[in-house]
């Protein structure tokens, strides 16, 4: 057992106080950085930088060398897990992810398996492995998976889709078939989960980035139910250390209550949530990550400054506040920006804090 | 005055009784149905069909010919405000719609003026005063119009996005030019939407279909405060008949409550929010129109009456309720599922009603 320098990240996701609110950014290390974009030259494409743990390590470390962050995130793509099923995920210039053989037959759903993940997805896992020793306990490692619902949304259509219609077809007029790809697909992310968590991930994140596109019953039942499950499945310490969880569904503000109810300790928000309305609905229950629109990170420091600082004035005072994006960073973000957001956020946020 | 044969949808939105519940779709005459099709074809294209009054008449009513709808809305298009301001609307083949003309410059935004609906929207007028005539008191014709939000949307970008990046800068970076666009675009839907009833239309409703891109505090101040703008230079009442006005926020769940106090007789409410939870939030204030996903029209005539059926059930007894999708009808939906659904809801929701 390792202390780490920096463990506001933890402490804020279990509720405990801290000195200043902490901050990391979704998709942190990513387009908007020049450092970025060279190492992924030098690997080739984009797959070629998730699959190798040397880039991905070295990926990870760009943002925490260049802000001052609270945590790291290990670099790697949702759709790890319906790659390693042998779906097939291929990136087309210009376009997102795909996958040269959907899941649409029956059969091939009846024989559709979870991979061990020490096999198939090992250059996630050494990735994790060499993210932590890199990062020689300066902040906190997030490790991370897609949901079983918005795995299936990509392993179903092919491709992101808008509505992912063919999804919802088979949603409302064969549940069964559904309901054993998201079994499947529980099942493979709790065993990696537990992987990354076994190779020194110290936090675990959970994004349901299409849950938000279900109608609430259908949610519940298609997407909570599974994120659930695996929360029951999935190590809640290691090493002697509690390993906290967060679970973001985009688009699911309404459904708040059953998300902190369903085995989490944080839920991330997107940007059309109040905070304050989030808090009080939460009570005590479950930390707080989010939530600036990313397209206030377009406009400029001041603005950045202003904006940053109404989220932090919602929250309010106390603990258990986690700041973050409502989404994923945008690649049009200036760098500098990034710089002050983050200073705005530790300095604006220290007369909230009563310590830690 | 001329008595409607059927007025259940104007007093369900009224919140009075009636003996079922009313329905009709959120785009119903459109590219599912062959006959629409078929007059397109006549009319060239999307935006002849719409410009040549004759030809909106004509699919206006094809969805009302075909099944037991309680309304009917007119054919147009929700951009045809910015077209008549000479940003130049065009529809290129496989894509949605784009402006010629993108409002970018502080000079051209400070020289946007709203259009003389009678003059430069002559086509949408006609459109309706034929509709309604052709109707002959069946049912009653609704008028519509985009939001100011959501037409600033296209205005700025010149075309749909996913993130309208381009519209959320200026909103962060340059609230006064957002403002500006929107004083105008308010302005212009009040005249816009007053000339409708004018013209015939005997509800009206304002789409909001962008509002829920933003944050809880620039929906606020950017859309709903100006919807609220325009619902109070609308006019209430027209021949002595009362004027519904229902206002739809696409994403906007979070928001009910301060939508049902922005001046509208009921909500169109999108699939994501359970339907029985935003009743008990608005109380007896307003109506509630929805909300079916309109995935679930691509399923079958089981799931479809199963879905709608659990709907009818949330929203309980009492009045207040028009059924509807929570967004557009998808143009892959098979004709006979919409009869379908439109048997269903006035067969299944007579026991909620005590008559009317």
């Amino acid at each position: 057992m390792t202390r780490l320098k920096n463990d506001v990240l933890i402490r804020a996701l279990l509720r405990e106080p801290t000195p200043y609110t902490p901050i990391w950014l979704m998709r942190q290390a990513g387009r908007y950085l020049p450092e970025y974009n060279q190492t992924r030259a030098r690997a080739g494409n984009f797959l070629a930088l998730c699959k190798n743990p040397d880039f991905a390590t070295e990926v990870t470390l760009q943002p925490i060398a260049r802000y001052a962050l609270d945590a790291a995130i290990v670099f790697s793509d949702i759709l790890t897990i319906p790659d390693a099923m042998g779906l097939g995920l291929y990136f087309s210039a210009g376009e997102g992810p795909k996958f040269e053989r959907p899941l649409r037959d029956e059969w091939a759903i009846r024989d559709l398996s979870a991979p061990d993940p020490d096999v198939h997805l090992r250059y996630v896992i050494d990735a994790v492995a060499q993210s932590r020793r890199a990062l020689a306990n300066s902040v906190p490692l997030i490790g991370f998976s897609g949901s079983p619902f918005t795995l299936a949304c990509y392993m179903i259509e092919g491709q992101g889709r808008s509505d992912f219609a063919t999804v919802k077809k088979m949603l409302y007029d064969r549940p069964d078939l559904l309901h054993r790809i998201l079994a499947v697909n529980a099942s493979a992310v709790t065993a990696y989960l537990n992987a990354q968590i076994q190779a020194g991930a110290q936090v675990i994140m959970i994004f349901d980035t299409w849950g938000g596109l279900l109608s609430h019953a259908a949610f519940q039942e298609f997407s909570l139910a599974y994120t659930q499950q695996i929360l029951a499945g999935v190590a809640r310490t290691h090493d002697g250390e509690r390993i906290p969880r967060i679970v973001f569904t985009k688009g699911g503000g309404l459904w708040l209550e059953s998300i902190a109810d369903c085995g989490c300790d944080a839920a991330g928000l997107d940007w059309t949530i109040d905070i304050g309305s989030a808090r009080s609905r939460v009570g005590s229950k479950i930390a707080l990550q989010g939530n600036l629109d990313p397209a206030v990170l377009l406009s400029s420091p001041a603005a950045i400054k202003r904006e940053a600082g109404a989220i932090l004035e919602r929250f309010g005072t106390g603990n258990g506040h986690v700041f973050n994006l409502g989404h994923g960073i945008s690649q049009f973000t200036p760098p500098e920006h990034v710089a002050a957001l983050v200073e705005a956020v530790h300095q604006l946020s220290a007369p909230y804090h009563s310590g830690g």
